[in-house]
């Protein structure tokens, strides 16, 4: 892969010309009421690891629907709280994992909270979240599922999921309700972007390589897959493109970004072909908040791994650097 | 590619050595009269499309669940019946597509029921049907979509509503039910296939490529998808390998085609890298009724494409040649 | 693929900045000429297809040089006529295939001669037609042979069929011939463009993601075959560049439409790397009739398919409707 | 690429077992008797070069149906003769090239004989030799041009040209008609193993990679170009299949082989997925003189490449060793 | 990728064929002196890195030649000890890392060393360990470094370093060294298999997916990179190969395996097309000590993944349990 | 491919914006200086390798550090000399590769010198010189070998070895010391062109599609070998972008074209996405000497390949020609 998008500069100045939804709050409001129409009920299990020095909690709280949504919380073992923490959400086609899988949060001493994205866990991590609603017309694959009113589309549920589990993490004792952070990557970046947007109280979003921003943009410029299905989708449903970007709108991570209030946190790999840097630094020039974007110039949707994994550390912790701390 | 699988020789004795679910029959006749609790309700439209020749109508039944399935009614104008019928179902991906797409049947004088595979159409050729049922963990596409257990895999609701096709083209005025021809290629193939053994007493299935065919065999010899959907899901769900092929064991086309009753045609490519010959071969090999095998050494899943064609309006004319032909 | 040509606005607007040759007229008028000192000698024979709708004949005629050149007849069975009439060339390696595999437009009440592309046929679609002529050093593939000069090159003699098409067509008692209309997709657009602009007086062309236009920008902007063919070509031939532009001028579909006068319709996908977006809006934004281009913006070669079919049966209705119609 | 094809001693073993036409060496037989009853009128012209150690002459002679095939002769500068001769035929897609290309056997005291293939030099060297025939339905490329009939079949023309070669340079002054060594590699060892059966008394062969051997194993066990033009071809001639290998069984290197009288020296890569090692020990286990076959485990289509060179200077000087040598 | 390799009931009884060199233990009897000459050094130095749970120190002890190599050790903070160990190799083109990569060992109580592979580093993990030594003709990469010799040969080198490791972790005073398990994917699980042979009484090797094992029959089933570097090298030069293959056995795991004393685990894909399944089995079927082997018939090289982590988490505790487990 | 990168008015116009180290001249003159401590040491040995127009010699000479270097001269057999000389360096991968393998200079009357590039040699033709040095961490490839400081950079080791070599052409007796040309195609390019800058009273360079020019533009705009050596080592050592481009700058060609002082000649293939055209004219843009660009617009790296060799024929003879030409 090569630097196929625009030149840095162009990048740094990049808008994303096209219209949100006119009652892009009124259909969050309204979705986000019937969700917490559910009880939350938050259920904490022990999880049986082998680990000695982190221990690992099998989380379910009501999403979407009320539907059951599956989460681990990993956290320093033996520390009483309240801890700051981190709420994760996965990349496409992953879930949850296995409850071992992730360590790094926890050993710096953050309670982390895992969310499972509903329906997915097929293709490279496990997942225990069923999404128990059907679909239209839908190319393979998750992208295009419902897509035919934004009531119908996935990203609805998923993104209602994500809401919620930020309001799940902020009702167990060891976490510190005032210091939650969202973050993901890819598509985890998305829900962790709209999340910030839905919920402007979170103490920092950081959002790595996300998707989902500037879709119509993406989707003109790379053909990897996930934007792909779109691309298959609106090449046979050709006469429903408008309508489709109209659904999309309510969903794109540009609009998300203009409703964050909080430190926002962007990464971006100048040689991304998944989620395109243009795509990237669209959400980041229209976030809200206070913003960084750290670029690497040699990465593709990697972006920058474990040298980001190692800023977060950082970031995260001087964002929510407690009394003792 | 090239001629990977078996030579021919040891494709004409190739038997597949799983064994079938013990209740393979409880659990269809279970399904089945599940499905028929359901009206059948069939309606029909007739549909604007500028063509002359032929006519088309919309068609709409209930499926499995009492779910609509859409499907056209292709059939020659101005005449009365009662006509011989063919019912065809779609290839992975696609859907009934547009009215004007599939001319062939008709314009030899059958009347063609082309149906929606539900929540397909989104790939190749469009579709109306939605799948209103969701999944657990799945990898994208749809092989994997509720794969958990028998009654929620996706294609339990798929094949009832082959059944209930035919089911439903038998109460339309214009065709004669005893001369009733299911077929399709790939999926549609499958389908097909799974028809000719949950309704014994149709005239005659064409199976071409079929799909869904020796599975474990299948799936690990070709990488091409849709298998490699199930490659991808038990490379991650390493430890549901046996369940997963449980499950798939009530929906393979080897065990249907030995409750195949009436004649039976299949194609095969020996080139064929999406539905590799042996695993057509496994079914063919098993069905119960009188067999024909095409085999095309030189093509892969296209098969005898157009040639095939012309060699099934001959097969299905001399199938169900009325007294007046 | 990706819309990795210009953007459409510039599509728009774009200007091929080749000069014509100046004795392309000249040219023109002595190569038809010499084809017409042929006798045209129209023969018409019966096809057994067991389709009942409509009647196969098979058509031939003489061509460029006096040559044989196939074509397949397809209209609604029992029909009189006059019937207006579609005259349809076929892509890059194939040819008018079987009797029964085009059925669209006689369905829909026209006359539909499919001709055969001489030589062709071995790649997609089967042909009878051979190109008894030879060819100096070429490269693999139909694009270089003959390019020594004008009057040796491959498409001199494809296009002389094409008129000579058009001709036989109207020689039919069943056609109608001041109702004309030519038609193609890819090598098959190519065709029906030179046509046009060859016989001012058919009633229309129908473009679709048509080849041989703006060649020079085509094999600059895309590795795809065809065009690749010429690129190998050109790449080891390096001092015959000028030379070989030159003799291509004859053949370029931005010059045929410059004299074009009745209506044009084109269609282009904007994610075409067989026949790139840029090299189709050349041709059309030089069309001398009334033109119209139809975009697919997440479509690649196969441009609208089948919704560019129905788009076409009622732009060819209209545009041909008789006075019962 | 792997060691895909046979193990050693299988291939070793490998005879092919396809029936030879009957009439093969009457085919040939006349074909030879109708291609010298045209002159063979040699024309030898000197080219400027810039090369001083060894001389380029342009030589022409009438090949088959007396067309003009043209030749480069490179020899030492300034040696009498008689000189060995090594005739030399070229890889598919190419032609003798520029005069300054290939000065090894020269340098080496041999003349040298580089040898159109008619109709190619489009690909990857340049040609001079057009081939005036035309053909019925083919796929792109030079595999299936004429396959309707042996009569029409290209390699007929090719492989009486290279008859006529070896009989060209024997009128040449400089050469020593009874040292004549044939070669070429692929497409080019195709043509020295059928100038070897049909013109037994060369001094010997080699054929390096040779193409065109067991075709019909070669074609189901490779997928790449040229081999497969004729999966193509058959893939869509699905009805010509065995007419196809009838045609092609005068043309097949093993059939050649079994006529060849003097020495032959094979090479092979087992990893050659051109010309798989198959089809080449298929016609060096049927060879009838003494046989050579060097074995490279690693190589693919370029075989021992400048080793196989080294090792061809030594073959062929103790072949045609002269009474100074 | 498909389950290209034989099938799982001749993996199990699969041998490899090659013999072993006759001075294998002389030669690296003599190596292990050579390198035991140099004064092991090891210095540990803590590191900063913002995680609380575990402790991370830098260590440095004199590998080959007495260069110094690089490790992390990670082990859970706060705990005396003394630990049981895991020594840990790292594929091919990685090195050790960040310090906060890999947490799961230390997490579940062991003291871990990641060890750095020398000159490696520069593909997806960063290493901090030069290789002072040059190489003889060589392909890209490090499989032909220095393949001229034994003594010479890039991985006598790496083998030498992983047994210093094992006896630098023995040194340290949080580990108990009596119970240091090796262990790693790839060239990582080469590297333990090694010291396995080397080093017999450490407690137990667990190698996934290993690479060098049964090298000539790899080489010949797989085209992928690392093992195509030695393709590339004996593709060229040809005369060598016999000669390499002798250098090679001296590292081949098959013979390090038949030297190994303590419980072995292995893990392969039937789907792993960088260390074909009949390589890794090679290895496993000639191990000496007690032996495992985890099949994964869905995946590829990365076997087991995080499932395989789970799984060694229970057979090192099993292993090295002390007194308090 | 296609023409991706600038339009040639664009190329012809580019200059990189890159700034050279300060002290270039002093980090060569000071290398050189090292160099050239170490006494040249040519040996000249005759070669047996049945060739009779041409002699080989195997030449070495003391390079960087002393090293031995090898090379082969070739040259006409039985003249006397001074001859005009060529000095040739080899592609990435490559060796001086076989003694009978390069021609065309000596037979055109030149004496020829093929040099080695240490350590290479295991891609596509054989070489005999061992670079003696190792490596900090490094991707697989010679691109990134001791990246951490201009003085351990495997090119500076390389380009002082060319230096030599003409250094040691000039010692030989056939050789007329004041008539030598460097030459070389991609990293051969590179390394002429170094030389060019470095030795500034050569008669001419000969640069074909020259690696190594303009790396930062190169590394962004292609992701081929062996540029993508360089994307993936900065894809991990993120932190190291800054520095290793400060070491690269030692070795750019266009900082070395500035430097040169007589004739040179570039050649660039529009599509090559090895050595891209944008960074050869950042070079040929600088050449501080005469200079001339074969541009080639249908070509990849090969460039003018044959094309070319004759182009330089007559260029070197120009430049060089003696009182007798």
């Amino acid at each position: 892969m090569t630097q196929f998008d625009m030149p840095l500069d162009q990048l740094r100045a990049f808008r994303y010309d096209e219209t949100e939804p006119a009652d892009f709050d009124v259909f969050w409001a309204k979705t986000l009421g019937e969700v917490r129409h559910h009880e939350l009920d938050v259920v904490q299990c022990p999880v049986d690891t082998r680990l000695r020095t982190v221990t690992v909690d099998d989380v379910a709280f009501n999403g979407f629907g009320g539907d059951r949504v599956r989460a681990w919380l990993v956290r320093p073992a033996g520390l009483a709280g309240p801890l700051p923490a981190v709420v994760e959400f996965i990349g496409y086609g992953g879930g949850r994992g296995l409850p071992h899988e992730k360590l790094l949060w926890a050993s710096a001493g953050f309670a982390h909270l895992v969310v499972d994205t509903r329906g997915q866990g097929g293709l490279w991590s496990v997942a225990d979240t069923p999404d128990p609603y059907g679909t239209g017309s839908s190319a393979p694959g998750f992208l295009t599922r419902g897509i035919s009113s934004p009531e119908d589309y996935y990203y609805r549920r998923v993104f209602s999921d994500g809401v919620r589990a930020v309001e799940a993490v902020r009702t167990l004792p060891v976490v510190d309700a005032s210091r939650v952070i969202v973050t993901g990557s890819s598509q985890g970046g998305a829900i962790a972007l709209a999340v910030s947007g839905l919920v402007p109280d979170i103490a920092g979003v950081a959002a790595r390589s996300p998707f989902l921003c500037a879709i119509r943009r993406a989707v003109a410029v790379t053909d990897s897959d996930p934007y792909a299905e779109l691309r298959r989708f609106l090449g046979i449903h050709r006469h429903e493109i408008t309508h489709a970007f109209g659904v999309l709108g309510y969903f794109d991570g540009v609009f998300m970004a203009r409703r964050a209030r909080r430190p926002g946190w962007f990464s971006a790999g100048l040689m991304d072909d998944v989620c395109p840097p243009s795509s990237v630094f669209a959400a980041a020039n229209e976030f809200a908040g206070p913003v960084h974007v750290e670029v690497w110039p040699y990465n593709g949707h990697e972006g920058g791994g474990v040298d980001d994994d190692r800023l977060l550390l950082d970031w995260g912790a001087n964002l929510v650097a407690g009394p003792d701390e």
